[in-house]
């Protein structure tokens, strides 16, 4: 991994066993798809990185510096994936938040997944997501349901997985956005009071005319197309779940069409 | 902080960036008071460390390793808080846990905290704890919930907080789990769904006599006395929760003997 670690504006070699994201999971992150050294979408996962760092209170960063090493790590100009973390930074022992933070943030590059060949396998996961309103939407480190889901999925032999909230209602994939084709329509669940609003969800909602509702796995089991969609894939086709295998839907194709034209990494063909 | 950092048998100077608890909070801790060098609770401790393992899915860390250094942290013999951390170790970016982990682990020496003068002021949390019996009871780092109420308590100016589940009955404060003086018996909210299974809790439950039930904060209100307590500061008596007051009760000088026989740290007149 090539990470570069700083707390405050201080480049450091490692992250000190003091950090709070260490301890609590007290951070935020965002992964984003980087395209010949240019980051499309950066305005949108800045955004929903300021709204979750006033969300838990932590100070912004400095957008300017935190730039700069971007552009430094993408100097190539080649295309990748972006990891930015940040931390509340350094604590005492103890859940109290320091009165002063100064935050521990890692900007690291990643090579681009590899295209699924086919569609996606999806795995019903027992783990459920929590409600908790406090937390819903942003992008934090207390990711442990997630993790468990995900490990469901390895067990499975499958390529994601289906996550429901403690209701039973539909979110989306442990790392995904769903939507579901039903009578015509695009439809992906509401993210009130669990789940991640996604970069690529919110991009893809006014372009597809697609609507936020309540989603049970029968109305997923019963639409006529599904796909997940994240900021560093773009839409995949989902081929199974269970039992249930849709064939290839020209709403699909029509959707990825709609999202090459939001970012140039997901031109129709390139992945 | 005085603290030693490893990875397998590995010593390491920090946490290197590809850690899975700074990535997602893919970890366990526990925090325990030592007492002239030694931890008379070491074995609850460590079947609590074991348990979140067991169900997180991490490997066993190799105990008599782990001892050997907190041994050598506290070879002058002398009196104060140890807190053990482990994670899943390094990672990929992405949720799959890594099937052959290392766990990372992190022994710190930390001063005792100062014995409070008077009895505590509570303020009535308006963080709820979700609902995720797949991770409640064990001590897992997603602890943002707990930081969340405890960044309430530290601007209401209180010593402490009440924490309530998302269906409005007590779990506990927010680092200390909570027992009520009811009917001339003590009780503590049941630690089904949400909430830390405290081992100085365990410890008091046969001690004390004790019973486990959902509590209402009404309960909380009209019990004739409550304390909260942990395995660092041992029974801690609450004075105030909002308008509520009580004056000290001859059955919290009764727990607190019951409590000095268990641990030598709570020796009482000691804390």
């Amino acid at each position: 991994m090539n990470a570069r670690i700083f707390r405050g504006d201080v480049r450091l070699d490692a992250i000190p066993a003091d950090d709070r994201g260490i301890a609590y999971g007290d951070g935020l992150f965002e992964t984003l798809r980087v395209h010949r050294g240019d980051v499309p979408w950066w305005r949108d996962h800045w955004l929903r990185l300021q709204s979750g760092a006033n969300r838990l209170g932590f100070p912004l960063l400095d957008a300017a510096l935190v730039r700069e090493e971007v552009a430094s790590l993408f100097a190539d100009g080649g295309d990748g994936v972006l990891k930015l973390l940040v931390t509340r930074g350094a604590g005492q022992r103890g859940y109290a938040p320091p009165t002063d933070p100064v935050p521990t943030w890692v900007v690291s590059r990643h090579a681009v997944p590899a295209a699924p060949a086919q569609g996606l396998r999806l795995h019903a996961c027992a783990t459920r997501l929590a409600a908790q309103p406090v937390l819903a939407g942003i992008k934090h480190c207390n990711r442990l349901e997630q993790v468990l889901a995900r490990a469901e999925v390895e067990r499975a032999g499958t390529d994601e997985g289906l996550v429901l909230d403690s209701a039973g209602n539909v979110i989306g994939a442990t790392a995904a956005n769903l939507f579901a084709f039903i009578d015509g329509r695009w439809v992906t669940p509401t993210i009130v009071d669990c789940g991640i609003a996604g970069v690529c969800r919110a991009r893809l909602l006014p372009a597809l005319g697609a609507v936020e509702r309540l989603l049970s796995p029968a109305d997923v089991e019963s639409a006529d197309a599904v796909f997940i969609c994240n900021a560093v894939r773009g839409i995949l086709t989902v081929a199974r779940l269970g039992q249930r295998a849709w064939a290839p839907h020209p709403a699909i194709a029509a959707a990825k069409i709609e999202l090459s034209r939001l970012h140039p990494s997901f031109a129709v063909g390139s992945a």
